[in-house]
């Protein structure tokens, strides 16, 4: 079962997640845009590496606020698309993002928002999300 | 044949649906967001459990509107993606819910409204609405 | 300055609010929708009484949601477009609701959440979420 | 007349430009969020302090849009709301915000962004972003 929600993500903490995102960016050369987001989804810091595709603005804010509102890694909508079937039927979920790269950010067995990650390929993007998951542990 | 409509379920009424619902998620220790809307699909009543993921509140609102709007559950359009083929046509029904958890109520043979369960997956959402529709019984 | 924002309501307590609500809409033979929403003005809790005007669903909803956001009466922003001249720009606030009848709830000295009420005039309807304030004190 | 659009605003400066926002905010003891967007309005930083009011997510980003948009002060719009009559055009011109607080960004005569606090009064608002282009200067 999903853990709990707890208080939401402080600024200084959200800049400590999204700096280790871009760190595994940059040590890996690539270009991303990286969203933080509170436990009810709404943003609470983003920046974009210079010359990220334009597109990943809105999308990593998309995987964010999915991770955070169904306390899961976006990875698992994924997946259910990945195996067809009655799983596609996550396109019609209001709010799921089927692309990994989301994340749910976990404090003291808490739940304090998310972040969402979007540039590369979603493995990229989530790899990138998960040096930012690690920087709070 | 489906049913036809009938008089809109009362404040009452829902309240007793929902409850069942809510009764039936905390027998299984689950999470769960509940909607109960009138044959036009418009919000009757709405609660959802302290801690529920967040992206339950809309959609369980999805798939009561659903459930109302199409006089059946939701679960039959969830069937139809999963057949695949033509069946992916419900993506592009408007207002159609491919999510079990959606189930018209029905009174004296007449559909008053329709109740919508999320917070679980869609067979454990679809267990709570039966609750609730076993209670109007 | 407005309070800051603690934990958000819990169901118990927003079926307390709303339950004051409706108390004090039958003493006065009114019929009303309620919501109350969580900190991020998201939907916690929700009743409407038989025979409300449909279109409060999404009022009473949109008010609470507003103060919630902008941690303040929704009064406030019918005061600016009653003042006229720049007071308009309110309605290309995104979020803000220009009718009396939101509230923030707090507790503690903190905002945990949001009521809203429609039904009557703006003026019945803050009557009404004035009683759902007072429950929390 | 309005300065040539130039390239873009670098996440550098963005960062800059966004910490002297918030500086002033600080100084003031007001709670803000801050938004920067490239010429095209797109997001390129963003970051809200603690406990600012969450309406606020969304205003700033639209003034800083607005602001890039159409090459000008967002208070220009609010002060054609004010005067009234034809003015109040605005409010169906897309895009355009008539609340204080969205400034272009200019560096060596050409607009590279904008810039969008919220958080306060429109003049408190705009209080931080003159402090956030002053930092350009």
């Amino acid at each position: 079962m999903a853990e709990p929600y707890g208080a939401t993500v402080t600024l200084d903490r959200a800049k400590l997640v999204a700096s280790a995102a871009v760190g595994e960016a940059q040590r890996r050369g690539w270009r991303m845009a990286v969203a933080v987001v509170d436990t009810g989804g709404q943003l609470v810091y983003f920046e974009k590496m210079d010359d990220t595709q334009l597109g990943s603005v809105t999308v990593c804010q998309d995987k964010a606020r999915s991770a955070a509102h169904f306390k899961r890694p976006t990875r698992s909508f994924q997946e259910m698309v990945k195996a067809g079937g009655e799983g596609l039927r996550v396109f019609r979920i209001a709010g799921a993002v089927p692309i990994a790269g989301g994340l749910p950010l976990i404090v003291d067995g808490r739940i304090v928002g998310a972040v969402g990650v979007s540039g590369g390929t979603s493995d990229e993007d989530e790899q990138c999300a998960q040096a930012a998951v690690r920087a709070l542990q």
